[in-house]
């Protein structure tokens, strides 16, 4: 490997926001201030729009304060994008790269992006430039391949767990008999799934959980729920966005009104809604849907630190690993076989990343289709950072009377 | 006023629960023990159905750390009820609170709740029975007259306002051009109305509130929308679950779809799905909707101290209230007329508050329906404890190129 070449850093945020997308950010920024190869740091405005449009931010000016507050501050701090990326696009994306003297480009995104990056960093092997690329993996819905989990996932999966033990005690303590809780994820259950996290010895809810792996049946559903509403009084259960029948077409909406987004990704939504008239109607119980949607990416006050520390350590290493030479790789985090939780980062190839998507593995959803199983604990509980809080709940001794 | 009777005290807990509302039955717990007349504290297990069935508890039985963790603990601790108390209920009860020698009974709860206790204050005093009975006022809803505001509300408020400051962050910086938030609120938009509080310097949204006071008329909405997106490039719109049209129909649905509650109430939900499909529909922008639902009345993580202060306040004045001889009272809240936000308890008649319901009044409201007022923002600062959390945004300095 050649030394590392002077020249520009530039830094862009793709996707879907997280709660900590922001820290990578800044373990790349405090990283990239130690490196005098790099002269100055740049920040593309809203993805790889900016750099097609020119719109360029000079992140050396940014005040110590700013940079600090990165690390609590929600959302893409320098603004998002979901844009697929053209052929003719990509000539223009190396031409500014060469204007600019861009040397380092670091893409924290999800698998799109990563596609991007990938197709960036060969594009420029082949005209022989040595631009150092590397993608930082960053969604709530943890459903990037080769690494274990998603930085944003651990926040996301904290506040739904937090939420929905709250939501709990309040449906237990006065029963709108079902209550339908609704999370993100198109193809993949992980969010659904962190609900399961909000159970304790004091705390059943959620009762049931539906992940979009599983095809969802109306008759078990609603078997399912009928069978809890008589046990519990209530019902507390939760769903994916992106749940779907048997033969692939979303609960949310009749086949006909199926919209998509710029990647030709449908765009589903309302299933929470729709499972709870589905309920009213079929079994005769009042239900009432919940869907904090964009609230559990955003979460900057439920975020979990354990998240935060490891969104910030994969810009740093992205910047060391970019040093020492890589380029076309993505930062990921590998899970040590350890008894305690252990995490070291590892690169990947962008080519692996771009566009795979990773679901729920079998062994974490119960043969019911119903719920979680004891090994999507194991995984999930050290990503949501530490113990969630516990609330008392009463001994109600009855009198004699 | 004869001296204090020596006797039992029943403390319940009915309609939806807030964030808050177990800091009133701590107080009144805490206050209690001081009183050598009270024997014994009782709780009723979901309302004054815990009275007609006889599930009745013993709070002396409880830990310290249980009563303590009170303050912290989100839903109604004892269990809530939504019941309409039929005329053959009355005779049960008297005879239940004879049976238990109950000399103090304490009602948490919206006015349906004071209607309940106005009648069990009246038929006791008829039967010539020294029965003390106040009332406690609770509701995220904020709508009990005779009170400048419920707890409950503050903490609902801080909730909403912190969520839609982090949500209006993110669609910022990833623009999903509309995106409806909907709160709670059948008949007030106290709610919708909090989600003003998000803004400040750095946070423009949310761009547009409705509230139910005002009828939503379709075409104006749109256009509202419309013009909100052209300046902004996103739009972030707060709408009450309750809002109506200009012929008194719910927004939410179809007429013939309208379910009711068993006090009759229209059980209104769907607004933010409804109006999200009709922009997409009629402007042609994606629109999603956001719908926290339950979890803006019970988070315990982003509840309000003031307003659990109050709500602690108002259970210990409901007790000293009851020893000074008062019975057939609400304590409520009055706001001194001082530069610095002060308030005073005062008793006020149950049956002033039974089943009248506060709308916000005109002045909160501006002319084009849209927006609050400054003087909304005037009362409802002070209610949210404190400063929100603030967040950095980079201030993005072009390069030259």
């Amino acid at each position: 490997m050649s030394a590392a070449p002077s020249g520009n850093l530039l830094v862009a945020q793709s996707g879907g926001p997280t709660a900590v997308i922001n820290n990578s950010l800044y373990g790349i920024i405090k990283e990239s201030k130690k490196h005098p190869e790099i002269n100055r740091i740049y920040g593309s405005l809203h993805g790889i729009e900016g750099v097609l449009e020119e719109n360029i931010v000079d992140l050396n000016e940014e005040s110590l304060e700013n940079i600090e507050g990165l690390k609590e501050a929600p959302a893409s701090a320098l603004g998002s994008i979901r844009y697929k990326v053209t052929e003719d696009d990509y000539s223009k994306i190396l031409s500014v790269f060469e204007k600019l003297n861009i040397r380092y480009f670091f893409y924290i995104g999800g698998n799109d992006s990563m596609d991007t990056a990938d197709k960036v960093a060969r594009l420029s092997r082949e005209s022989g430039r040595d631009l150092r690329v590397i993608g930082v993996p960053k969604t709530v819905d943890n459903d990037l391949v080769e690494t274990d989990h998603c930085p944003g996932y651990g926040s996301a999966a904290r506040y739904t767990a937090i939420t929905v033990r709250e939501i709990g005690i309040d449906v237990e303590s006065l029963p709108p008999p079902v209550t339908v809780y609704e999370t993100m994820g198109r193809n993949s259950g992980w969010l659904t799934a962190s609900t399961a996290l909000a159970r304790g010895d004091k705390y059943p809810a959620p009762n049931l959980i539906y992940c979009p792996e599983r095809p969802l049946d109306k008759d078990r559903f609603l078997n399912d729920v009928q069978k809890t509403y008589d046990e519990m009084g209530y019902a507390l259960i939760a769903v994916s966005e992106g749940l779907k029948d048997k033969d692939g077409n979303p609960i949310s909406m009749a086949e006909d009104e199926v919209k998509s987004d710029d990647f030709g990704h449908a765009l589903p939504g309302g299933v929470g809604s729709r499972l709870s008239d589905l309920i009213s109607d079929e079994l005769g119980l009042r239900a009432r849907d919940e869907k904090p949607g964009l609230a559990a990416r955003c979460s900057s006050q439920l975020a979990s630190e354990a998240d935060r520390e490891e969104a910030r350590r994969l810009g740093t290493e992205a910047v060391i690993s970019a040093m020492d030479g890589l380029s076309g790789k993505m930062v990921a985090l590998n899970r040590r076989d350890t008894e305690r939780y252990q995490v070291e980062i590892v690169p990947v190839p962008l080519a692996k990343v771009a566009n795979a998507e990773k679901k729920m593995p079998s062994e974490f959803i119960n043969a019911a289709g119903n719920d979680v199983t004891k090994k999507f604990f194991e995984y999930a509980r050290p990503l949501i950072g530490g113990k969630l809080p516990e609330y008392v709940k009463l001994e109600k001794k009855r009198i004699n009377g």
